[in-house]
């Protein structure tokens, strides 16, 4: 089973790269670029950087001290993709493996002085990830080998005591390292380090001990909070530790944390993280669009964390964030060629970006940039879009659940379908049986897609969102066709929302839409929409938005931002206001941008 | 002349301490309370962090790199104050200087190795701002002897060559001791420096040159940008440079760079900041409320810079700044009892802050404390409270100018007058002469003192914002008498400051005012006001403002903070809500606050 998420138990299991196949389409096509271009544009500039010649011993070590990581990402992302780099690039790394498994190129002869920061079990976290990966995909070869050294190192240096890491991910590693060996003391360490952390574990920092999450014992937290891919790889461990455990109270306290961040500290892209400072969530409510961290690897562990908790309940919400995050966040972080990435995301950009060939220093979001100094990013795409298939579908034992259409080839048991849609631009899905079988096929209607409609042998019936189930048996050639409202909707705010009073924004399907301005024309800085059902124009097989709004930009504005009347509407004439999907911006170069348009008083 | 800023040309002549001597008041109780109690709390803290002990040799160094200015700006608060203190602490000082003027106790052994980062030149500039004011008050001693050296020292070293300081100050210290001595190397040092930055002659550094002001000549900019007390502390030595070295382009450029940063990067407190990343301004009507950074140090840089630019053009505007600042920014920094302090300045709290007895380790804006890693606020509040009364009033030679009605009595050439007045709760202002004299008295009318009245010899008239005059001859007992309209205004920010759309906030007379919320009753995360004329309330001879808002504290927020339709009003009936002067929020302890109140839909 190829897949990066094997829980022993659970509501829903998933099915992996084994069972379906992408076919061209909005995934299919970016899964084929990340393989084809993104995994060697990585390599390439791993070499560059010399991060992996720290591998080889070639000094002085460069790179940030988490660096190795980077290569255990790209690891991963080769193992899914069954890229032939693969082995010699695991040759490099196993020649640093320490004879009792330690393996870190830049602690070697200072092991463990610095849990807080040293990142050393953040790296093995991601050395087994692919380990795992290459297991799943191939069978046990030198990375494996490497990997499952390391985490036995790490089981005898850390089973007794109250250390952990502070950077999570060791945990959900372990986890899965334990769901492909069968090796309980990993499940066993996993749970360990999740049950340490806030007794505390670690040291007072100055951004404070909810940084990363050792404030207070998992379980009693109410929300997530501090680094936002800290807490979120964290929260993905405590479910996979909670599933493997039978532990109901650990993953109800995850589910009521997730809910909680998903009404008070979520982007409307699926984005999370407030704050530049510490990477944070910020507080309930502190949502701002210009300075929305978002980092893209935070909406790589929100998916992970949505799929594991998808699996486990098979609650269609976290289906509902996991789709909304990938089309608007994942999406987004890759350039259309895949070879420059966003780090950060924000909802609204007042200043282009100056292009960058080279590394950019700075996680401002932008313009897509080729590398960063800390490149988690581009490395976490790469391994998430070759593991994509496995987040599309699911099984149960009466039949498969198809989370998100895109064209693909699905088989399992007796089923096999092929999905034909031009989602997210077109609202129709068509499953189409290839062969005949028997099983419940349920395909999921977004909470957005109020009046969607199903169509089975002939029959039309309007379906809730939810899953639209349809029965078998299946004869070869039987269509399933679900038909989603494609109709662009305006979105406010909830009023809690300070930063976004007063402004609204526009969505259709899954898509998050923005205005884009190349050249500031027309500037962006000084607007107010009318909030009227949008214009479609199809332009290249993508469909962007017009909407109606008064422009103020000639005006000059006043020497003190603040008077005793309130502030009207920009005086221009209407015009048409182009709108993008958010995913795209940022192609065209140095550019405006704003999700959130403001729609004036009384609106 | 005891005075900080003595400019030999300019429209204005300041006035000193010697000729300005404040009376129990708004400000003459808070400079009591900082010469009796601040500085000595100052004193103590930096004995307890070992900075003082750095001085004596004591290993190993403790406190961060630029630890040296803190005991520095002490020093100024101590002789703008006649501190019996000073002399004792300039010996220490004293002894740590090596022969050739160095003094630095973190880098002695490795001088000016990082100019970027070091704050080398940084701690020059804040003894030789201490030297000039012992100078001023007292006359040549240890400490001024010491200062001396130490700038004769940087002139030799620097003179030549591209180099300069990542922290500006060294200028406007050396253009003040070149003022003080007359010594013309100062001044053409302080040229030098002024001129070097934005060639570049920093290093890149991930935060970008502009976060030192070095990604373009001083002359060549737009606008204020990059980290706001280097901005505001550069611009105050250029306007000196220009001034003393009658560059009008110069002096311009400065001017047209205030007016824009005023304009589009300026909190309604006067606050300047809205990035905790790195205590930057951010963009063009970048301002949020909640995550406004506002240092209290950029608020004493941006008093210092309005006080150059008033004494040299003397255009009324920067006094209305000036006033700003200093009622909501100055005066907010320090609590009731002179102990501890903000750092940073928000418009909004969310979450209570929690209290903290020792050190501040997060420049957070929740709750005053008694100290923080980095201490400049405490210190520089010391020095700027001890020189106050030079900010107060100045001359030509036709009069006096009162920039700043408070409790005090003026002397210049022929005029003593007395001022009373219980401003900023009151706005009449009485002005009385002491003795007989000629001169003209003008007093500073607000911008927002729409209708304000003169009375003199009699005659009432209404005074337009600006400046007030009525001329002499005056005999011993005359009285002139302003009246400043004080009803509670409602503000509005500009449709351009995205963060505040939709909300409005109340002020009165110089004074903006919050909602505060110990305990969170009542709950300000969810309300709306109305904009209706508040009441005023009289507590303890503090004003108290009451507006009407519905409050909707106890309706459960969705699970999905974005919908479908406008979020209207909380549906909680209107209620009393009460506001209080925003320099005094913080001062019962752990609370939510808010300067900017939602308004609802239509107002």
């Amino acid at each position: 089973m190829a897949n990066p998420v094997l829980p022993s138990s659970g509501v829903l299991s998933p099915l992996g790269l084994d069972a379906v196949r992408l076919s061209p389409g909005f995934w299919g096509d970016r899964v084929a670029l990340n393989r084809e271009v993104t995994i060697a544009h990585c390599q390439e500039w791993e070499e560059r950087e010399g991060w992996i010649g720290n591998f080889r011993g070639e000094r002085p070590r460069r790179g940030r001290e988490f660096s190795d990581s980077e290569i255990y990402k790209l690891l991963e992302a080769m193992a899914w993709a069954d890229h032939p780099g693969l082995p010699a690039l695991a040759e490099i790394v196993a020649g640093a493996q320490e004879g009792d498994g330690y393996l870190n190129t830049r602690w070697t002869g200072s092991r463990y002085t610095d849990l807080e920061w040293g990142h050393e079990l953040y790296c093995y976290g991601h050395l087994i990830q692919a380990g795992v990966a290459r297991l799943r995909t191939h069978g046990e070869d030198t990375l494996t080998r490497v990997a499952v050294r390391a985490a036995d190192h790490v089981c005898r240096r850390f089973m007794e005591g109250t250390q952990t890491c502070g950077h999570p991910v060791i945990e959900m590693a372990l986890v899965e390292l334990y769901r492909a060996t069968g090796t309980e003391r990993y499940l066993e360490m996993a749970r360990r380090f999740v049950e340490r952390r806030g007794l505390p574990a670690l040291a007072d920092i100055p951004f404070g001990r909810a940084y990363y999450q050792d404030d207070q014992p998992v379980r009693q937290a109410q929300v997530f909070r501090g680094h936002v891919v800290r807490a979120l790889y964290l929260a993905s461990g405590v479910v996979d530790v909670a599933v493997e455990t039978g532990d109901e109270e650990l993953l109800k306290a995850v589910e009521a944390q997730w809910e909680r961040t998903v009404a008070r500290r979520t982007h409307l892209t699926g984005g999370m993280g407030s704050r530049h400072a510490d990477e944070s969530f910020g507080e309930d409510y502190e949502l701002p669009p210009d300075r929305a961290y978002n980092e893209t690897c935070a909406s790589i562990a929100s998916v992970m964390l949505s799929h594991r908790l998808l699996l486990a309940t098979g609650d269609v919400r976290y289906a509902d964030l996991a789709e909304r995050t990938l089309y608007n966040m994942l999406a987004t972080g890759v350039a259309l060629d895949g070879r420059s990435f966003f780090y950060a995301n924000p909802l609204q950009v007042r200043v282009p970006a100056v292009p960058l060939d080279g590394v950019n220093h700075a996680p401002e979001g932008g313009l897509r940039s080729p590398w960063f100094d800390v490149a988690c990013c581009p490395n976490n795409i790469a391994r998430t879009l070759a593991s994509l298939p496995a987040y599309v579908a699911t099984a149960t034992a009466d039949g498969i659940q198809i989370h998100h259409p895109t064209p693909a080839e699905i088989r399992h048991g007796e089923l096999a379908v092929k999905v034909e849609t031009g989602y997210p631009w077109d609202g129709a899905v068509t499953v189409r049986a290839l062969t005949g079988g028997r099983g419940r096929i349920a395909l999921r209607v977004p909470a957005w897609a109020k009046g969607a409609r199903l169509t089975h042998r002939g029959e039309v019936r309007e379906v809730a969102p939810g899953y639209a189930v349809a029965d078998g048996p299946w004869r070869t050639g039987d269509e399933l066709r679900l038909e989603l409202p494609m109709a662009p909707r305006w979105t406010f705010p909830d009023r809690r929302v300070d930063a976004l009073r007063g402004s609204a924004a526009v969505e259709r399907g899954p898509l998050v839409y923005c205005a884009e301005s190349v050249a500031d024309e027309p500037p962006l800085g000084d607007l107010a929409a009318r909030v009227a059902p949008p214009v479609e124009h199809h332009v290249d097989g993508v469909v962007e938005l017009e909407v109606a709004a008064s422009l103020g930009g000639g005006s000059e504005p006043p020497g003190w931002p603040y008077g005793h009347e309130p502030d009207g509407r920009p005086s221009g004439a209407d015009a048409g206001l182009r709108l993008v999907p958010y995913h795209r911006w940022g192609n065209r170069g140095p550019a405006t941008m704003r999700v959130w348009l403001p729609v004036g008083a009384g609106e």
